[in-house]
């Protein structure tokens, strides 16, 4: 088989490329490294990507790491669906989105999730609640961008709506567990805090291929 | 004057967007903001990007953010020379070096240059060494990809050099204070510890139009 992703349930790196590949209805391979096994520090591993992240696409010889340049080389490889745009503006700004979730969404994001899955610094209640007003403002933007819109820019899915799924599905799924309970985040219920996000991501649900994406792990 | 950019002295992020102008040898009119004044943070400017950042592209009526956003713009735009490959893997690889440089270089850069430059957490002196052998392991990484090659990906300029250049630039300067002194950071001299990075520093300087670019305040 031509390509062959490696990846873990819950990366929110990896779903982005799984949904890029189901999007382009393109066939793949799909290895399923196990976190806790460690398999994405085992030396096979490791021969593909040195930093032992997932991530990682393989077409024949070429080896690719990184979500959004994995994205980038499909898109140029098939381009259909385009997912960066059919214009100069418009690609600059997917480019713009894009680098906002990560400048943005993705950092507060991090430190909201991993307190809440983990464990990790979850006394650190200053922490948390700051990254969730970040996150809640952020979060706010995006749904005032999508009202009367069904994609975050231009008038199809793009790879801006693509790289925001993952971290919404991620924090949508930390801000429901126990743990979460006595910060009220004010971020769920989703469709009654940031209505149009909620049926964004009900619109991505539907897309072909979804369920072959979701993290096996969340079921 | 069609393009027009705002950007601000020692902003590596505005750095790329002039370097990118330069490079493609396009005509500008050139809006330097004083931080020192707050102008970043004046009406006029919060209009053209409400998070108060440079660098900002303005071409005609399209105004954009974020500095990967306007240097894919400007390489739609303005295809040549073109700093985003000429096939999949190469246009791949640049982005998984340009990803790697924001993941990996900037948020460790930006923990060493804040204390030496501004004082602020001068005494939180093991997250500072954390951060300088961050950058130690990256700048060696790169030192050995740019072994007998002119450029990080390909046989010519591309956006992963442009991306990195303002950033080493800002860790040389910061390295080179005398608040760093105590540390013992071993960064500098640069054409010591990575005489590659050194050698590609000096292609760099030498481009047309780089004195253009080079941070005002920093002379």
């Amino acid at each position: 088989m031509a390509l062959e992703v490696y990846w873990g349930s819950g990366s929110p790196f990896a779903w982005r490329v799984l949904l890029t590949l189901e999007v382009k209805r393109l066939t793949y391979q799909s290895n399923l490294l196990e976190f806790s096994k460690g398999e994405h520090k085992a030396s096979g591993f490791l021969k593909l990507n040195p930093r032992g992240k997932v991530p990682v696409l393989k077409d024949h010889e070429f080896v690719l790491s990184e979500s959004l340049a994995i994205m980038v080389y499909l898109d140029r490889k098939y381009p259909e669906p385009p997912l960066f745009g059919t214009s100069a503006q418009e690609t600059g700004l997917i480019w713009r989105a894009i680098m906002e979730i990560e400048a943005y969404v993705l950092s507060a994001g991090d430190k909201l999730v991993r307190p809440l899955f983990f464990g990790q610094g979850l006394d650190e209640t200053d922490k948390i609640q700051e990254a969730a007003a970040t996150i809640r403002r952020e979060l706010k933007r995006i749904d005032t961008e999508l009202d009367g819109t069904a994609w975050l820019i231009g008038k199809q899915l793009s790879a801006a709506d693509i790289s925001l799924f993952p971290l919404v599905q991620m924090i949508v799924r930390a801000a429901g567990k126990d743990a979460a309970k006595p910060f009220n985040f004010e971020l769920l219920p989703l469709d009654k805090n940031f209505p149009n996000i909620a049926a964004w991501v009900k619109r991505i649900e539907t897309l072909t291929g979804y369920e072959r994406t979701y993290p096996p792990h969340w079921r």
